[in-house]
Protein backbone atom coordinates (compact mmCIF):
# COMPACT_ATOMS: atom_id res chain seq x y z
CA UNK A 1 0.00 0.00 0.00
CA UNK A 2 1.38 3.19 -0.99
CA UNK A 3 1.80 5.84 1.81
CA UNK A 4 0.51 8.45 -0.37
CA UNK A 5 -2.28 10.90 0.39
CA UNK A 6 -4.67 12.17 -2.43
CA UNK A 7 -7.67 14.62 -2.29
CA UNK A 8 -10.25 13.93 -4.73
CA UNK A 9 -10.83 18.12 -4.80
CA UNK A 10 -13.54 20.73 -6.11
CA UNK A 11 -12.14 24.28 -5.55
CA UNK A 12 -15.30 25.94 -4.45
CA UNK A 13 -16.81 23.06 -2.39
CA UNK A 14 -16.99 24.30 0.96
CA UNK A 15 -16.98 20.49 2.08
CA UNK A 16 -13.60 20.24 0.29
CA UNK A 17 -12.49 23.60 1.75
CA UNK A 18 -13.09 21.44 5.41
CA UNK A 19 -10.57 18.90 4.47
CA UNK A 20 -7.96 21.07 2.76
CA UNK A 21 -7.99 23.33 5.95
CA UNK A 22 -7.88 20.21 8.15
CA UNK A 23 -5.00 18.93 6.28
CA UNK A 24 -3.05 22.40 6.34
CA UNK A 25 -4.04 22.70 10.22
CA UNK A 26 -1.64 19.98 10.38
CA UNK A 27 0.99 19.84 8.12
CA UNK A 28 0.36 17.23 5.77
CA UNK A 29 1.55 16.95 2.39
CA UNK A 30 -0.94 15.87 0.00
CA UNK A 31 -2.09 15.39 -3.73
CA UNK A 32 -5.14 17.75 -4.63
CA UNK A 33 -7.05 16.13 -7.30
CA UNK A 34 -9.68 18.31 -8.89
CA UNK A 35 -12.80 16.48 -10.25
CA UNK A 36 -14.84 17.07 -13.41
CA UNK A 37 -18.11 17.19 -11.73
CA UNK A 38 -19.74 16.97 -14.66
CA UNK A 39 -17.68 13.67 -15.82
CA UNK A 40 -16.53 12.24 -12.75
CA UNK A 41 -13.43 10.30 -12.34
CA UNK A 42 -13.19 6.80 -12.43
CA UNK A 43 -11.60 7.11 -9.08
CA UNK A 44 -13.97 9.01 -7.58
CA UNK A 45 -16.79 6.10 -8.75
CA UNK A 46 -14.60 3.72 -7.60
CA UNK A 47 -13.88 5.30 -3.88
CA UNK A 48 -16.98 6.65 -2.79
CA UNK A 49 -19.39 4.32 -5.01
CA UNK A 50 -22.05 5.43 -2.61
CA UNK A 51 -22.29 8.79 -2.66
CA UNK A 52 -20.51 9.23 -6.01
CA UNK A 53 -19.03 12.71 -4.12
CA UNK A 54 -16.33 14.76 -3.39
CA UNK A 55 -14.57 15.19 -1.13
CA UNK A 56 -12.66 11.81 -0.82
CA UNK A 57 -9.30 11.52 1.05
CA UNK A 58 -7.37 8.08 -0.26
CA UNK A 59 -4.84 7.47 2.54
CA UNK A 60 -2.75 4.21 2.00
CA UNK A 61 -5.03 3.49 -0.87
CA UNK A 62 -8.64 3.43 1.11
CA UNK A 63 -10.69 5.92 1.01
CA UNK A 64 -12.36 8.23 3.67
CA UNK A 65 -15.70 9.60 2.54
CA UNK A 66 -18.17 12.42 4.12
CA UNK A 67 -16.18 16.15 4.56
CA UNK A 68 -16.74 16.15 9.16
CA UNK A 69 -15.55 12.17 9.16
CA UNK A 70 -12.52 12.92 7.19
CA UNK A 71 -11.46 15.97 9.36
CA UNK A 72 -12.07 13.47 12.17
CA UNK A 73 -10.14 10.50 10.46
CA UNK A 74 -7.03 12.97 10.18
CA UNK A 75 -7.52 14.94 13.79
CA UNK A 76 -7.26 10.85 14.80
CA UNK A 77 -3.92 10.01 12.01
CA UNK A 78 -2.02 13.13 12.81
CA UNK A 79 -2.73 13.17 16.99
CA UNK A 80 0.11 14.64 17.43
CA UNK A 81 -0.15 18.58 16.06
CA UNK A 82 -2.68 21.08 15.76
CA UNK A 83 -5.67 19.09 17.75
CA UNK A 84 -9.08 20.10 16.30
CA UNK A 85 -11.57 18.25 18.61
CA UNK A 86 -11.13 18.66 22.25
CA UNK A 87 -10.08 15.80 24.88
CA UNK A 88 -12.64 15.97 27.03
CA UNK A 89 -16.03 13.87 26.11
CA UNK A 90 -18.56 16.62 26.58
CA UNK A 91 -16.45 19.29 25.12
CA UNK A 92 -15.83 16.90 21.88
CA UNK A 93 -19.94 15.91 21.45
CA UNK A 94 -20.18 20.31 21.69
CA UNK A 95 -18.16 20.57 19.04
CA UNK A 96 -20.05 17.24 16.96
CA UNK A 97 -23.23 19.04 17.91
CA UNK A 98 -22.78 22.76 16.42
CA UNK A 99 -20.65 21.00 13.57
CA UNK A 100 -23.84 19.21 12.57
CA UNK A 101 -25.85 22.55 13.07
CA UNK A 102 -23.81 23.55 10.10
CA UNK A 103 -24.50 20.92 7.58
CA UNK A 104 -29.07 20.58 8.99
CA UNK A 105 -28.88 24.48 9.03
CA UNK A 106 -26.54 26.66 7.23
CA UNK A 107 -25.62 25.07 4.06
CA UNK A 108 -29.34 23.94 3.38
CA UNK A 109 -31.06 27.38 3.89
CA UNK A 110 -27.62 28.94 2.24
CA UNK A 111 -27.99 27.20 -1.08
CA UNK A 112 -31.66 28.20 -1.09
CA UNK A 113 -30.51 31.66 -0.66
CA UNK A 114 -28.03 31.83 -3.24
CA UNK A 115 -30.25 29.01 -5.57
CA UNK A 116 -33.78 29.68 -5.30
CA UNK A 117 -36.13 32.78 -5.55
CA UNK A 118 -39.73 34.15 -4.60
CA UNK A 119 -41.48 32.77 -1.69
CA UNK A 120 -38.91 29.69 -1.21
CA UNK A 121 -35.96 31.74 -1.30
CA UNK A 122 -37.42 34.62 1.63
CA UNK A 123 -38.38 31.63 3.79
CA UNK A 124 -35.15 30.36 3.55
CA UNK A 125 -33.46 33.78 4.64
CA UNK A 126 -35.86 34.06 7.49
CA UNK A 127 -34.44 30.72 8.58
CA UNK A 128 -31.17 31.03 7.43
CA UNK A 129 -30.28 34.85 9.45
CA UNK A 130 -32.01 32.50 12.49
CA UNK A 131 -29.80 29.79 12.34
CA UNK A 132 -26.93 32.32 12.05
CA UNK A 133 -28.00 34.17 15.03
CA UNK A 134 -27.76 31.03 16.76
CA UNK A 135 -24.18 30.43 16.13
CA UNK A 136 -23.04 34.22 16.51
CA UNK A 137 -25.16 33.87 20.28
CA UNK A 138 -22.76 30.24 20.84
CA UNK A 139 -19.99 32.17 19.63
CA UNK A 140 -20.60 34.96 22.17
CA UNK A 141 -17.33 36.65 22.92
CA UNK A 142 -14.68 34.03 22.43
CA UNK A 143 -12.50 34.11 19.90
CA UNK A 144 -13.16 30.44 18.45
CA UNK A 145 -16.27 28.35 18.66
CA UNK A 146 -14.12 25.73 21.07
CA UNK A 147 -12.87 28.43 22.66
CA UNK A 148 -9.25 29.74 22.68
CA UNK A 149 -8.06 27.74 20.36
CA UNK A 150 -9.27 27.08 16.28
CA UNK A 151 -10.91 23.78 15.90
CA UNK A 152 -13.78 21.28 14.35
CA UNK A 153 -16.81 23.65 14.21
CA UNK A 154 -14.41 26.34 13.09
CA UNK A 155 -13.97 24.17 10.30
CA UNK A 156 -16.92 23.16 9.43
CA UNK A 157 -18.52 26.50 9.26
CA UNK A 158 -15.47 28.80 8.22
CA UNK A 159 -15.58 27.42 4.14
CA UNK A 160 -19.47 29.08 4.53
CA UNK A 161 -17.76 32.34 4.90
CA UNK A 162 -16.97 32.18 0.75
CA UNK A 163 -20.76 32.11 0.31
CA UNK A 164 -21.28 35.57 2.28
CA UNK A 165 -21.06 37.40 -0.83
CA UNK A 166 -23.10 35.57 -2.34
CA UNK A 167 -25.75 35.24 -0.11
CA UNK A 168 -25.87 39.13 1.06
CA UNK A 169 -26.04 39.41 -2.94
CA UNK A 170 -28.72 37.25 -3.54
CA UNK A 171 -30.56 37.69 -0.33
CA UNK A 172 -30.50 41.34 -0.25
CA UNK A 173 -29.60 41.25 3.80
CA UNK A 174 -26.46 42.49 5.77
CA UNK A 175 -24.54 39.35 7.62
CA UNK A 176 -22.68 42.10 9.69
CA UNK A 177 -25.76 43.83 10.76
CA UNK A 178 -26.95 40.60 12.05
CA UNK A 179 -24.58 38.87 13.35
CA UNK A 180 -21.04 41.46 13.80
CA UNK A 181 -19.24 38.43 15.98
CA UNK A 182 -19.81 36.30 13.47
CA UNK A 183 -18.11 38.42 10.80
CA UNK A 184 -15.10 39.23 13.23
CA UNK A 185 -15.02 35.44 14.01
CA UNK A 186 -14.80 34.93 10.20
CA UNK A 187 -12.19 37.60 9.12
CA UNK A 188 -9.88 36.01 12.74
CA UNK A 189 -10.09 32.71 11.10
CA UNK A 190 -9.02 34.01 7.65
CA UNK A 191 -5.55 35.12 9.41
CA UNK A 192 -4.69 31.62 9.20
CA UNK A 193 -2.94 30.19 6.57
CA UNK A 194 -4.56 26.81 6.86
CA UNK A 195 -7.79 28.98 5.89
CA UNK A 196 -6.72 31.84 3.73
CA UNK A 197 -4.98 29.04 1.41
CA UNK A 198 -7.70 26.73 1.21
CA UNK A 199 -11.02 29.31 0.47
CA UNK A 200 -11.50 31.10 -2.85
CA UNK A 201 -12.60 34.95 -3.02
CA UNK A 202 -16.00 35.25 -2.45
CA UNK A 203 -17.06 37.24 -6.07
CA UNK A 204 -15.08 33.93 -7.67
CA UNK A 205 -17.52 31.42 -5.58
CA UNK A 206 -20.75 34.08 -6.99
CA UNK A 207 -19.70 33.98 -10.13
CA UNK A 208 -19.39 30.19 -10.27
CA UNK A 209 -22.78 30.18 -8.18
CA UNK A 210 -24.71 32.53 -10.36
CA UNK A 211 -23.77 29.85 -13.24
CA UNK A 212 -25.07 27.23 -11.43
CA UNK A 213 -28.32 28.60 -10.72
CA UNK A 214 -28.55 29.16 -14.31
CA UNK A 215 -28.11 25.70 -15.40
CA UNK A 216 -30.77 24.61 -12.88
CA UNK A 217 -33.15 26.94 -14.24
CA UNK A 218 -32.43 26.09 -17.50
CA UNK A 219 -33.43 22.29 -16.53
CA UNK B 1 -23.46 18.80 39.91
CA UNK B 2 -25.16 15.46 40.18
CA UNK B 3 -23.91 12.22 38.88
CA UNK B 4 -27.16 10.97 37.69
CA UNK B 5 -28.18 10.53 34.30
CA UNK B 6 -31.24 11.26 33.16
CA UNK B 7 -32.35 10.47 29.16
CA UNK B 8 -35.01 12.95 27.51
CA UNK B 9 -36.70 9.75 25.86
CA UNK B 10 -39.54 9.06 23.72
CA UNK B 11 -40.70 5.02 23.47
CA UNK B 12 -41.17 5.26 19.08
CA UNK B 13 -38.36 7.36 18.19
CA UNK B 14 -35.21 5.51 17.00
CA UNK B 15 -33.47 7.87 17.82
CA UNK B 16 -33.80 7.34 21.57
CA UNK B 17 -33.71 4.01 20.98
CA UNK B 18 -30.16 4.05 19.90
CA UNK B 19 -29.00 5.76 23.25
CA UNK B 20 -31.24 3.15 25.27
CA UNK B 21 -29.58 0.64 23.45
CA UNK B 22 -26.10 1.95 23.67
CA UNK B 23 -26.96 2.70 27.54
CA UNK B 24 -27.34 -0.69 27.70
CA UNK B 25 -24.92 -2.10 26.21
CA UNK B 26 -22.30 -0.14 29.13
CA UNK B 27 -24.58 -1.62 31.66
CA UNK B 28 -25.46 2.37 32.64
CA UNK B 29 -28.54 3.20 35.32
CA UNK B 30 -30.21 6.05 34.38
CA UNK B 31 -33.88 7.52 34.35
CA UNK B 32 -36.03 7.63 31.04
CA UNK B 33 -38.14 10.61 30.98
CA UNK B 34 -40.90 9.95 28.59
CA UNK B 35 -41.51 13.24 27.07
CA UNK B 36 -44.96 14.12 25.67
CA UNK B 37 -43.42 15.46 22.55
CA UNK B 38 -47.21 17.24 21.62
CA UNK B 39 -46.98 19.37 24.95
CA UNK B 40 -42.61 19.63 25.18
CA UNK B 41 -41.24 19.62 28.89
CA UNK B 42 -39.10 22.74 29.77
CA UNK B 43 -36.22 20.35 30.75
CA UNK B 44 -36.62 19.58 27.08
CA UNK B 45 -36.67 22.88 25.75
CA UNK B 46 -33.95 24.05 28.39
CA UNK B 47 -31.54 21.25 27.75
CA UNK B 48 -32.15 21.38 23.91
CA UNK B 49 -33.21 24.91 22.59
CA UNK B 50 -31.70 24.36 19.63
CA UNK B 51 -33.68 21.46 18.23
CA UNK B 52 -35.83 21.07 20.75
CA UNK B 53 -36.08 17.28 20.27
CA UNK B 54 -35.53 14.25 22.18
CA UNK B 55 -33.52 11.92 22.87
CA UNK B 56 -30.85 14.09 25.05
CA UNK B 57 -28.51 12.56 27.70
CA UNK B 58 -28.13 14.41 30.91
CA UNK B 59 -25.09 13.59 32.63
CA UNK B 60 -24.11 15.20 35.11
CA UNK B 61 -26.45 17.98 35.36
CA UNK B 62 -25.08 19.00 30.94
CA UNK B 63 -27.11 18.15 27.99
CA UNK B 64 -25.71 15.96 25.05
CA UNK B 65 -27.80 16.00 21.57
CA UNK B 66 -28.54 14.32 18.55
CA UNK B 67 -28.68 10.69 18.66
CA UNK B 68 -25.12 9.82 17.02
CA UNK B 69 -23.34 12.08 19.20
CA UNK B 70 -24.59 11.16 22.08
CA UNK B 71 -23.82 7.69 21.57
CA UNK B 72 -20.14 8.74 20.77
CA UNK B 73 -20.53 10.53 24.00
CA UNK B 74 -21.24 7.46 25.85
CA UNK B 75 -18.45 5.23 24.08
CA UNK B 76 -16.22 8.05 25.37
CA UNK B 77 -17.15 8.50 28.81
CA UNK B 78 -17.90 4.81 29.84
CA UNK B 79 -14.52 3.29 27.52
CA UNK B 80 -14.18 0.31 29.96
CA UNK B 81 -16.92 -1.48 28.80
CA UNK B 82 -18.24 -2.88 25.35
CA UNK B 83 -16.70 -0.90 22.83
CA UNK B 84 -18.49 0.72 20.14
CA UNK B 85 -16.67 2.63 17.51
CA UNK B 86 -13.60 0.63 16.99
CA UNK B 87 -10.15 1.63 17.72
CA UNK B 88 -8.42 2.04 14.30
CA UNK B 89 -8.95 5.40 12.87
CA UNK B 90 -9.94 4.14 9.56
CA UNK B 91 -12.50 1.92 10.81
CA UNK B 92 -14.20 4.35 13.11
CA UNK B 93 -14.14 6.51 10.17
CA UNK B 94 -15.81 3.53 8.17
CA UNK B 95 -18.57 2.65 11.34
CA UNK B 96 -19.10 6.78 11.25
CA UNK B 97 -19.86 6.71 7.30
CA UNK B 98 -22.34 3.75 7.33
CA UNK B 99 -24.33 5.53 10.42
CA UNK B 100 -24.71 8.60 8.53
CA UNK B 101 -25.84 6.86 5.55
CA UNK B 102 -28.69 5.25 7.66
CA UNK B 103 -29.55 9.06 9.01
CA UNK B 104 -29.24 10.24 5.17
CA UNK B 105 -31.04 7.40 2.84
CA UNK B 106 -32.71 5.13 5.67
CA UNK B 107 -34.55 7.76 7.70
CA UNK B 108 -35.95 10.08 5.25
CA UNK B 109 -37.26 7.50 2.49
CA UNK B 110 -38.32 5.00 5.32
CA UNK B 111 -40.58 8.08 6.84
CA UNK B 112 -42.10 8.65 3.47
CA UNK B 113 -42.52 4.85 2.27
CA UNK B 114 -44.90 4.82 5.80
CA UNK B 115 -45.76 8.47 5.54
CA UNK B 116 -46.58 9.32 2.02
CA UNK B 117 -48.85 8.11 -0.43
CA UNK B 118 -49.27 8.00 -4.48
CA UNK B 119 -45.76 8.64 -6.65
CA UNK B 120 -44.03 10.03 -3.81
CA UNK B 121 -44.03 6.61 -1.78
CA UNK B 122 -43.55 4.54 -4.82
CA UNK B 123 -40.20 7.20 -5.47
CA UNK B 124 -39.62 6.41 -1.91
CA UNK B 125 -39.58 3.07 -1.66
CA UNK B 126 -37.80 2.34 -4.62
CA UNK B 127 -35.10 4.11 -3.17
CA UNK B 128 -35.44 2.83 0.16
CA UNK B 129 -34.81 -0.44 -1.48
CA UNK B 130 -32.05 0.87 -3.23
CA UNK B 131 -30.32 1.82 -0.14
CA UNK B 132 -31.68 -1.15 1.85
CA UNK B 133 -29.22 -3.24 -0.71
CA UNK B 134 -26.41 -1.24 -0.37
CA UNK B 135 -26.84 -2.02 3.08
CA UNK B 136 -27.34 -5.82 2.41
CA UNK B 137 -23.87 -5.78 0.21
CA UNK B 138 -21.65 -3.72 2.84
CA UNK B 139 -22.58 -6.43 5.60
CA UNK B 140 -22.31 -9.18 3.32
CA UNK B 141 -21.54 -12.79 5.80
CA UNK B 142 -20.16 -10.92 8.51
CA UNK B 143 -22.52 -11.51 11.72
CA UNK B 144 -22.60 -7.40 12.26
CA UNK B 145 -21.38 -4.47 10.44
CA UNK B 146 -18.17 -3.86 12.26
CA UNK B 147 -17.13 -7.68 11.39
CA UNK B 148 -16.64 -10.10 14.99
CA UNK B 149 -19.19 -7.21 17.22
CA UNK B 150 -21.47 -5.42 17.59
CA UNK B 151 -20.65 -1.96 16.80
CA UNK B 152 -21.70 2.06 16.28
CA UNK B 153 -23.44 1.21 12.65
CA UNK B 154 -25.40 -1.58 14.20
CA UNK B 155 -26.85 0.44 17.13
CA UNK B 156 -27.65 3.43 14.18
CA UNK B 157 -29.40 1.14 12.38
CA UNK B 158 -31.31 -1.44 14.29
CA UNK B 159 -33.96 0.92 15.69
CA UNK B 160 -35.11 1.02 12.11
CA UNK B 161 -35.98 -2.90 12.51
CA UNK B 162 -39.51 -1.07 14.45
CA UNK B 163 -40.13 -0.19 11.66
CA UNK B 164 -40.08 -3.12 9.17
CA UNK B 165 -43.52 -4.27 9.58
CA UNK B 166 -44.80 -0.60 8.60
CA UNK B 167 -42.59 -0.27 5.42
CA UNK B 168 -43.53 -3.98 4.64
CA UNK B 169 -46.98 -3.12 4.81
CA UNK B 170 -47.34 0.19 3.55
CA UNK B 171 -44.69 -0.54 0.66
CA UNK B 172 -46.30 -3.55 -0.18
CA UNK B 173 -43.02 -5.13 -0.33
CA UNK B 174 -40.97 -7.99 1.31
CA UNK B 175 -37.40 -7.00 3.46
CA UNK B 176 -36.19 -10.38 3.55
CA UNK B 177 -36.93 -11.46 -0.41
CA UNK B 178 -34.92 -7.94 -1.25
CA UNK B 179 -31.80 -8.59 1.45
CA UNK B 180 -32.10 -11.50 3.50
CA UNK B 181 -28.51 -10.99 5.62
CA UNK B 182 -30.05 -7.85 6.70
CA UNK B 183 -32.99 -9.48 8.32
CA UNK B 184 -31.06 -12.28 9.68
CA UNK B 185 -28.69 -9.36 11.08
CA UNK B 186 -31.65 -7.36 12.78
CA UNK B 187 -32.43 -11.05 14.49
CA UNK B 188 -29.08 -11.84 15.75
CA UNK B 189 -28.93 -8.46 17.19
CA UNK B 190 -32.04 -8.59 18.68
CA UNK B 191 -30.91 -12.04 20.13
CA UNK B 192 -28.58 -9.35 22.14
CA UNK B 193 -30.56 -7.88 25.75
CA UNK B 194 -29.48 -4.25 24.97
CA UNK B 195 -31.53 -4.49 21.50
CA UNK B 196 -34.41 -6.47 22.68
CA UNK B 197 -35.39 -4.75 25.67
CA UNK B 198 -34.77 -1.10 23.97
CA UNK B 199 -37.25 -1.90 21.02
CA UNK B 200 -40.76 -1.79 20.65
CA UNK B 201 -42.61 -4.27 19.15
CA UNK B 202 -43.17 -4.16 15.09
CA UNK B 203 -46.94 -3.90 15.20
CA UNK B 204 -47.37 -1.53 18.18
CA UNK B 205 -45.10 1.15 16.31
CA UNK B 206 -47.27 0.12 13.44
CA UNK B 207 -50.54 1.12 15.08
CA UNK B 208 -48.62 4.56 16.23
CA UNK B 209 -46.99 5.44 12.87
CA UNK B 210 -50.69 5.29 11.42
CA UNK B 211 -52.23 7.59 13.71
CA UNK B 212 -49.14 9.81 12.94
CA UNK B 213 -50.04 9.41 9.40
CA UNK B 214 -53.62 10.27 10.13
CA UNK B 215 -52.95 13.43 12.31
CA UNK B 216 -50.48 14.75 9.03
CA UNK B 217 -53.47 13.96 6.31
CA UNK B 218 -55.86 15.63 8.42
CA UNK B 219 -53.74 19.17 8.76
Amino acid sequence: MSDEIILLDFWSSPFAMRVRIALAEKGIEYEAREEDLSNKSSLLLKMNPVHKQIPVLIHKGRPVCESLIIVQYIDEVWSHKSPLLPSHPYHRANARFWADFVDKKIYPTGKLVWGATGEVQEAAKKELIESMKVLEGELGDKPYFGCESFGFTDVALIPFYTWFYSLETCGDFSIIANCPNLVAWAKRCMQRESVSKSLPDQYKVYCFLMELKKKFEAK
